[in-house]
């Protein structure tokens, strides 16, 4: 595993709202993982939803846990649904494949955690997700 | 989170099974979910069923999770089966996307709770839950 | 499975929350399960804590799981708590071995449900468990 | 249930921390949780255990939940340990009877969330979860 360290993951957090609230989104919800998916910052704005929490968890979680962006989870779980549906309980609940879930890789291009945005479209919580990675100089890789 | 009474939500469950009975809807259970998503106030009427506790409240703690009404859930979750099965487990069984969840709002549009109501079809358990939220003087929003 | 209707499990539950008021006790939540263990009529006081109504349900269910009151079952977990850290886990955290929890029982004796009080001291909890079974007419078995 | 902004929450979680590293604390982990029990803001240090996130948010669930201090509920669970062996399930698995969980009270004495601490000895961890309410003007109750 390589390191985020907070000083980082807190930056994408703040980054990540930043957008969300120049580009007019719901309240929004931002959970950053490390490599080994837990968590290491989190911020949920005023009136976000009550499962905004773990759904934000479960995107960033699923994304290191299938080694592949929200979007790209969303569209092999069109495609093969019964696997999918084995796998939100084979991850015990902590899979959501969907936009909003967005790796975070270091200039080598290693995975050093991930990002999980969830409050308004899942294209606008990806948005969010990446402005906040690339906002802390890493790179996002949505999959 | 802003706060609902006891006083409210009892009478709330009351007014809701008050049209039950006046609609002539199968039996009956309500619960009233304050803004956190716990239970301030519940009823089952006789010979409803042994799941109906759970069904009720996961409807209103569905509404909370999600910040959109019942209805709304049932119509998202049609158009993304996949990421609404991986919903189930994220919240471990707390939602239930079907109308009949409606979340209540104060006199100033904030959420301060919400009422699931199950026992007949989802659109008379929704009547009920409505007349139930209006009954006492509070906004239904049925999202 | 002999029936308690839900009037009289909302005229428990009212009964128990008056004895609270008389008596001074912290805020309370009351909780009426049927025979099977299903919840029947229920209600949270303000500021009453997020967890009571789990701890109100598992020590009305405790009861009709053992067949004994809470008091007993206290005893029993003093005298076997290998046993009893068993059984949290053989009911998946459906027990709680506390005073607080009651039997009720029909003219016949047969029981017919169990009330659940948590707030104050287990032993207010139980008087007030108790003194609202007997205001609905029927027997309360402390065990 | 009463409000806790986001910017309070992240106001705790950032004056808990300066205590942290004013006192030589181990590597900390802090959650705030709204009066609901749900997560609000969180940061977790560099080299703070895998583990950490879960017993912070478990410390700051369970005095939410009981309504009491962390550091009364360790001495509760001395006394009644079948009883808190019970709760560590009913709950399953929220609550964590040991210091470093603290009320945030609002003026008025209302609570409007809890702070939950972990990395260091629970008495340090304690003191950095009031240091870190009086800074955001809220009222710590280590009950």
């Amino acid at each position: 595993m390589h390191t985020l360290s907070l000083e980082q993951a807190a930056a994408i957090v703040d980054a990540a709202l930043h957008k969300a609230r120049q580009t007019d989104c719901a309240p929004m919800t931002v959970a950053v993982l490390d490599a080994g998916g837990h968590l290491v910052a989190f911020k949920r704005e005023d009136d976000s939803g009550i499962l905004r929490p773990q759904i934000a968890q479960a995107k960033a979680w699923g994304v290191l846990g299938m080694g592949a962006g929200g979007r790209a989870l969303a569209q092999r779980a069109s495609a093969a649904p019964a696997f999918f549906a084995a796998l939100t309980d084979i991850s015990q609940g902590r899979i959501a494949p969907v936009a909003g879930g967005v790796l975070i890789r270091d200039s080598e291009g290693r995975v050093i955690g991930a990002v999980g945005v969830s409050g308004d479209h899942p294209e606008k919580d990806e948005a969010c997700a990446v402005y906040g990675i690339e906002g802390a100089c890493l790179r996002a890789d949505v999959g």
